[in-house]
């Protein structure tokens, strides 16, 4: 980022919590895309202390109606704009989803507010950088302890994305989706270790055209393109040396398809 | 940046005070545009805890006659090349600005000083990286306390790039510049909203062969190109859900005209 | 970097010691480019605080039968895979480097740990991110005072990258080559400003099919290609406002000669 926006807001909740440790997990998320926003969030959260705060700012609707929102988790703070980018957080957390008007309902181990209370904003509040002005206050002030309610009252539920799951096909198949394409052009899919067919080795991963057989365990092993479970639990491709987005022209959404061999 | 340029200033000023917080504004500026890191630093700097110390280092003079200096305002300290960067900051807080020999008198309420006291600069200097060997060393001790006297004599005018003004055009319209390009592609202009006109909704905003009508208050109204005052004040031109920067082909330094609708 | 991957390893060492000073040098290398990150390390560590913690993770060959490493140095420690990423730290410590088996066995004032003690571990262990799992959990209890032999047993040699050397070429000229491109676009070479001959201004800088005569002192002087000593101590070619590395379209790898002028 060629921006003074992320360092603005750390000023502000230094200004707040002058002994706030600050750790940057993402700026080079894709305009708008709170999708991505989301995974790579859901990705890293669960590695920090207990009762990190984790402030996520990806909010192309920042000054319209969308909400602001604090969500408390038994392990974590969430402030963020109420526009699904805690999907796949809230996805981890909350057993089985169900969406009503793209929103979810939480269960009672988790709390959320909707961020009303102007007394801890910057003033004035800029009606497009609520990062800045509202969220980055926010979480300073969680950081030294503030309870959530007193930035504004509960809310029971909160915007979901409509996260593709995987699937049985008719012929058998497992499908699933690319859901992150990583720095190093590795497709993560959302097809998790734990649901692939105990005997790994007799499967075929198809991707675009190309179909892999068997699963490795490590990205040095074999050559060409790869089927493995990263590092998150996901089944994921990859290209030995290389990215396999280059290789595929692969794009999030795309389809993954798990065949048992012979099937 | 692929350089263990900025990881070995950290490291210069964590050796001196083991205490320091450092936080990052920018590193992808582009190389030897002062004007842009100016302009990035003045966005950011304002959002600091008070006494904050500011490092700078976009420094293509580096070696040669040019001074480095630290100015010292009622907010905050800047270690920096004397080569303009600190330009945005001071016309914020120098009125009327005055340019001489491309310096500025400094009121006195700002106090400067040309850093020439070797005794606190690492050994040997490297003619190529003063921001390692000198400006990282003073930052670092004067966020120990230091005082800008013990680097140097104090000076009273530094350098400063002659920034473009709006002003009225014969045809009464306001012409403004584009004086910053942020990372989704906003056009960021030199146009203060305290400028605009009270009655935005009869203002037209012509950028490139484009007319934008009425001013948006946030990035999420309506489609297409939309003006608006950005979180830094200024007025700006942006796509909603786009690059107005690769849509209009635009550049830093590009004309934008406001004009009262109907004149 | 769009991942979630630098953030998760932070948030293990931050975890275990919620004290620690993380300090980022670079998250640019290349994929796989064990080379480039190793120069990278090298060129920063030696300006960090006594006793740091240097972590690497550029490790194509992670899960497989590569070990994992701790060096402890006089002034640092080193949490890295045993894949050469340390060679030009090892380059500075050992002389002269004598390579067997492409390893270098360690003098007496270098300590060397292969990390196989799984009780400090995340666990389970991911066989593809063995940054976060292992390196970064030993990393976090090295920076709060354990001992290098709390996870493993004492190694003696470790492995090593055949670093090209400049050599005396038949005619006289001196032959180094391209180690680095930062950047701005500088070409770092591995001809250090004490190798050089001491009337640098006789002397004749030959790149591509380019011929610079004679050393500047500063990036500011002159103008088009300049031969300089850079802040590395490295000779380096550079672009007066621009890049070399786009003019000559040079690679990592190139051979720069010096030449003694009329020889």
């Amino acid at each position: 980022m060629t921006d003074a926006y992320v360092a603005a807001m750390k000023g502000v909740m230094l200004s707040i919590n002058p002994q706030a440790k600050l750790v940057d997990i993402c700026h080079n998320i894709k305009p708008q895309d709170i999708h991505q926003a989301g995974f790579v969030l859901s990705a890293a959260c669960s590695y920090f202390p207990q009762r990190t705060v984790h402030l996520v700012v990806v909010d192309p609707g920042v000054g319209s109606e969308r909400r602001v929102i604090i969500l408390r988790t038994p392990s974590a703070d969430f402030v963020a704009p109420d526009n699904g980018v805690l999907s796949y957080v809230i996805q981890s957390l909350v057993k089985p989803v169900t969406l009503k008007d793209q929103q979810v309902e939480l269960g009672p181990e988790l709390q959320a507010v909707a961020i009303t209370e102007p007394e801890f904003w910057q003033s004035p509040v800029s009606s497009t950088f609520h990062g800045r002005d509202i969220l980055a206050p926010v979480a300073a002030r969680l950081s030294l302890g503030a309870s959530p309610t007193d930035f504004g009252e509960a809310i029971t539920s909160v915007a979901m994305l409509p996260l593709p799951c995987p699937y049985q096909a008719s012929d058998g198949s497992l499908v699933g989706h690319i859901i992150h394409i990583d720095s190093f052009g590795n497709l993560i899919t959302n097809i998790r270790g734990d649901d692939l067919p105990p005997t790994t080795e007799a499967i075929t991963v198809e991707v675009g055209n190309q179909h892999i057989s068997g699963l490795s365990r490590t990205y040095a092993e074999g050559e060409g393109l790869l089927a493995l479970v990263g590092g998150g639990g996901y089944l994921e491709v990859s290209l030995s040396g290389g990215s396999a987005c280059a290789l595929l022209g692969a794009e999030v959404g795309d389809e993954v398809k798990i065949r048992r061999q012979g099937s």
